[in-house]
């Protein structure tokens, strides 16, 4: 089932460079390996912003729910939920 | 070059079935000629809106605005822009 | 799997009354057969407006999504929709 | 009297560890203990949010403030209050 | 239990004169008598708007929604519902 | 002449608790006062909210700005100003 | 006592042009009689709009408000007041 | 030229007091030569709020940025500029 | 002096062919009339929407609101001036 | 390609004077450097507003990415992107 996510990272100025740094290294790796694993379909960011548009392919709301508050960045993201389905245009067989 | 697209279609209640049938026809070929060209990249619908998310992939800013201007139901839609770029962190080929 | 929607209705006023209430017992009709089934989990009315909170619970989001636009008002409403899980401090066994 | 209510938590990231956990743990407590007595009708987690829609069945207005302010977490909460009633269409005993 | 209440009235422009002077004397009407009766409060216009912020004691949710979608202008009008209850500072014996 | 005003209060978190209940009590004490001169004319709690609706009756706009930047809470809260006058469907004798 | 008014004119696309040209002429010698008569003080147009901000020295809310709707204007206007006092830095005589 | 000025105050809480005093005595000083000088032709408090909306009367863009930037509590405001113009109804001569 | 304006065309949908093709050769040659002149500095369309940018070098407000209230479009457009001056770090000859 | 940028600049208090300047000028040797290529086209102030609009020519997205995020005073800036073509009804060369 897919999911459109927004997310837009702020991190707080007075985070010390090291911890961010450790903190957006676990970021990468876990969103590496949910990408490799098919969950995480795809990662876009956008331009000028620091944040991205991803879509997920996940069982349902839970493990999506359990994948986002898993993320490292979590409690200095805001985040943002769209449920999607196959739209009857598409010639994608992918896309659903 | 890629680009994320929201539209949400709004057919005035006005107009005839079988003008807005014609429309949506010519919506659905055109649509499915620029997927198979490579150029509208991905498209969702939202669950439980007249909406969907698009990904186009074009030359640059013209060859969109020529698209979108393009669309038999350009005149009925609202259409939100933004410019995007390969996420560092993503590992698919095909996302750049 | 559950979810949120909210859902506003906007008659417009050159609907001829007989053609309102026809949608409107087609309407009523169409969700207590889904209230039977099991599908539209909770439905109340917000005091003073013309609208209502519902719980829907689901196969996913095609499942809702055939649902919600198969909703005799769908063409009048606005639906915002948020998927939902089960709360850890729920303690109730319905409400997952 | 039904109330649909959202919860927003917004923990200070400065707020110590053992606080912030002492904290969670009464508000577990004082929710199952209301869900318990049947004044907190429902709860469910908004995916991807650290929130939630809560519907609460009490004697009325000054029930329902008594309730919410002594949330444990109320200091750290953004709160929207709806009242609600029986939907005409419902077919469910326990939705009034 | 009460209720503040905001009206804001819309009447179309293509609403016959005597058709909107009708609904407007059936509205003082019925304003008034529920003033009588001692369920609306209170009254106010606001300055240099066609609105009013109102006052309700009334038995709670459902009678509150008997009354404002019963009022003749209710088709006309944007409606916000608070509920209230007495504040702690208030030293006066009806304003609860 | 009269005005609603909406005060929605917000204490920082740093402010120490003998500090805040200081100011808590001085304002008490200042808007009992004022209730008693007939000059707050109203007050209400908003359900869930640290927040009030006021209905104050004064000289004119000079005489309300004195009263409320006097308020003990005033560098705590976000006020929202609207001049009122009789509505002309009101019955009752003090609400002008 | 001062106000400040912006008024937005949103003239309605069919509103016959002789029709349109004669509210305007009213519209024009009422707001004239009432900057003769001291009570419309000031009145300046904002640069690319059909609105104006203009300061009204009336005797209370009462009255601003038997102007304002007596605008021929009126029910083509969105119009925001907000009360205005003497700034304590001002040197003007004729700023209060 | 004419530019209308909306000025909203924001003094943090930890400034200070003796910084604050400064602060807002030369706000003062600066305030009051530019309204004798001419260019700062009105200033009014609105009433209930730290904020002013004021008139300026300079030889351009380039001059009144210099003047706000100027302001002494400029780090601490927000501003909102429109440009004004004369409008075709006035009958005051000092209103362009 | 400079002004940047931000131009969104909402052409009415029963607006005839030949008469909304009219206005657009009008604005059209009114437009480049006014770059000739050196008055309409700058224009860009953008992406995916029936909207423009525009710089606008003019001798003021005053002559700023006679060119946007001539054009054409006027009646079918949103309008949102932004008054602009020379930037500090501009190295441009022709940016002020 | 042609990018419009607004930037506005939020610096905080608590950032060292020294700092600050160290910022500004590494910001103005940045801006100025792309000033003279060529990619960064124009840039204006905002009357008022600590704030500017700009105008990039950049080889795509990611260029543009590169570009902003490189700013020394990206850290304290919002920025806003949209993404620009030719206006059909430019005469200039030197807008495309």
């Amino acid at each position: 089932m897919l999911f459109h996510i927004r997310m837009d990272v702020r991190l707080p100025r007075d985070l010390p460079d090291d911890e961010a740094a450790a903190i957006l290294a676990r970021e990468k790796a876990y969103s590496q390996q949910l990408q490799a694993s098919g969950k995480w379909r795809h990662i876009w960011r956008l331009a000028g912003e620091y944040a991205n548009f991803s879509i997920f392919d996940v069982s349902g709301n839970e493990e999506l729910h359990q994948i986002l508050t898993g993320l490292p960045l979590f409690p200095f993201m805001e985040i943002e939920v769209t449920p999607l389905l196959r739209h009857p245009s598409s010639i994608r067989d992918d896309d659903s």
